[in-house]
């Protein structure tokens, strides 16, 4: 496996927010006995909608799966060790590829598969076939993957922790895409890659027969190759998935109540958005082929998405508001929400809840890719 | 307008948790600058999967509309004027009638209808027509709605709350049932009403014609109602619509976020459930009548199922598990989530979001019936 580029953007985000966000916390934690806290600690809703709330604590969810509330703590100690986001990129990336590597031997022990190496439109990628074979069905079917990592890690052992399953319970092809990343690269250049790669799966597949989707920067940067192939008149993919980032910048409820329901407290800033990504630096937010859900006309051009999040996902509001925007569209779109799950859950697949996410993403390629 | 019983299970629930849950509060609020709280003021997870916070406040959801941002801080002040739950029941009554009726009136002017009373095997409903008459696609089909309110009121002004958006957008049937509630009834006396109104549309219905649908308690009843049905070995209707309220107890991450966003603080004691309203007073929640969730094998001959929720909403963890719990039993399930959105919003017909649900209940059942 090589060494460098992996992980998801759970931990990114979190550091995304960093030294503001943790002084602000601090500060927080300092002022508690303060006068000005203590009156916001009354619970109460301010004229402009600000709901405030005195210091609290929330159980794990009781709907969640006894291994989900038997893993939650350790996950979160795990995730407090990455280095910080702003610290050497080589530093980040070797956390989250041994982190990464980790999951894909136990992928690959418990979802049997063949892996290769390959090079398509010059862009790298990894071949995860099941190892008792495609399916009928799905022998003209292909499904390319584009891993999480905040746009800054991912590549290939990430990549394969997002395949491995879904390849080996669908029995269908899945390419893991290594597009480029920052710091080093920055938007379009991801979007670029991806649409190279389809170009040529286009050449032997029918675009109905292709799907795509990918978690956390890789939902986002779905989205954003989708509305890039409208742009470039482009057929679109028979059906995508957004899981854990879909077509809006955080925010909403989920990004300051998830930080809460994983320990974090609740942020005293505005949660730090896309624009702060390395990769999308001096992009413009307002451009819908970085946010697709700024324009309506892109949507309904959109195939048939499936949507997946949990309620301790900070982006779990983003990806429901992406649903109702897509509806508003016209575009069949199915949510699939676990209660209690964090950010990208499904990379763990000792989980319930991961072996029922990795079922619910086999049944709707299945359903909604040509045959 | 009859004078009486109406309202939905917004406030209800709220009350709900009355006397201890507002000790523990104040209590909280009093304690707040002392160690015991100082310790559980910093953020962390406990060993328990237990997320312990500071004071905070949360600023409403940017992905909201700015009406909803508008109508919040009202909506909330309103609720909080509710006579408390275990007062008489005639004094809640007429303070749900009256906010309902005002609400039926706002929305005959918006969505025109023909209304008539009338009854049904014993069981006096509300029969709604659109004013532009019925579609000829809808011209078999019907729709019972089952109102919220706790199982303690929304009788005919609720269910015409209800009713009144569906009927005239969708130019179909929607017929609103005054099932009996508590406290005079106990379950399944409500199951039962709905079960005989179901068995006198089959004789003029084939049950793929028929759908239906609930809001909050109602959204509940609808569940219990199907399992009864199946139970009954009566065919199951076309399709069902559960909004916020589905088919297991309250519980999960909603129950304790959403109350902190609503302004009310996180509740310090486990959230009050089901077995608290005087309706189940004496019933097995162990049965799969009374919670279908619990029964995989009835689920699954449960018919494709709508279900609508928002983040603020305090069924919010109750209704996405039920998505999963039908998902898993293999029925067609469709869920839609609006950001920053409370329990039973759409019941007030000004906000842009109220108006995106009424199309996502209308398009749900013009999909899904009989033709």
């Amino acid at each position: 496996m090589r060494a460098g580029t992996s992980g998801t953007w759970r931990t990114a985000a979190r550091h995304a927010l960093p030294t503001r966000l943790a002084a602000a916390l601090s500060l927080c934690g300092a002022l508690l006995a303060a006068p000005a806290i203590a009156q916001d600690a009354k619970p109460g809703v301010r004229a402009d909608g600000t709901a405030t709330a005195p210091a609290a604590s929330v159980p794990y969810s009781a709907f969640a799966s006894p291994q989900a509330r038997a893993f939650f703590p350790g996950m979160l100690a795990f995730g407090a060790k990455a280095p910080p986001i702003g610290g050497p990129i080589a530093a980040s990336r070797d956390f989250y590829d041994g982190q990464n590597c980790g999951r894909a031997e136990l992928m690959e022990k418990l979802y049997p598969v063949k892996l290769k190496r390959d090079i398509i439109a010059g862009v790298g990628v990894d071949v995860v076939l099941p190892a008792q074979g495609v399916s009928p069905e799905n022998r003209r079917r292909v499904l390319l993957n584009l891993h999480g990592g905040a746009f800054l890690w991912g590549a290939h052992s990430g990549a394969l922790v997002e395949s491995i399953p879904v390849a080996s319970l669908g029995r269908i092809e899945v390419i893991g895409v290594d597009y480029r990343m920052g710091p080093e690269h920055v938007f379009p250049a991801a979007s670029v890659d991806v649409e190279n790669v389809y170009r040529e799966l286009l050449k032997t597949h029918k675009p109905g027969e292709i799907g795509i989707y990918g978690c956390s920067a890789g939902g986002i940067l779905t989205g954003e190759a989708v509305a890039r192939f409208i742009h470039d008149r482009l057929p679109v993919p028979g059906a995508i998935g957004m899981f854990c980032g879909a077509l809006v910048d955080l925010g909403g409820d989920s990004s300051y109540v998830a930080p809460m329901l994983n320990g974090q407290g609740v942020p005293t800033t505005p949660p730090l958005g896309l624009a702060t990504l390395p990769y999308l630096r001096g992009a413009d937010p307002d451009d819908p082929l970085v946010q697709p859900g700024l324009s309506p006309a892109l949507l309904a051009r959109f195939p048939p998405t499936l949507l997946i999040t949990g309620t301790r996902d900070f982006a779990m509001s983003s990806v429901v508001h992406s649903g109702e925007l897509l509806h508003q569209a016209g575009v069949p779109t199915e949510l699939r929400i676990w209660d209690g799950m964090w950010h990208s859950f499904f990379s763990d697949p000792q989980l319930p809840e991961s072996k029922q996410a990795y079922a619910a993403i086999v049944g709707f390629f299945d359903r909604r890719l040509a045959r």
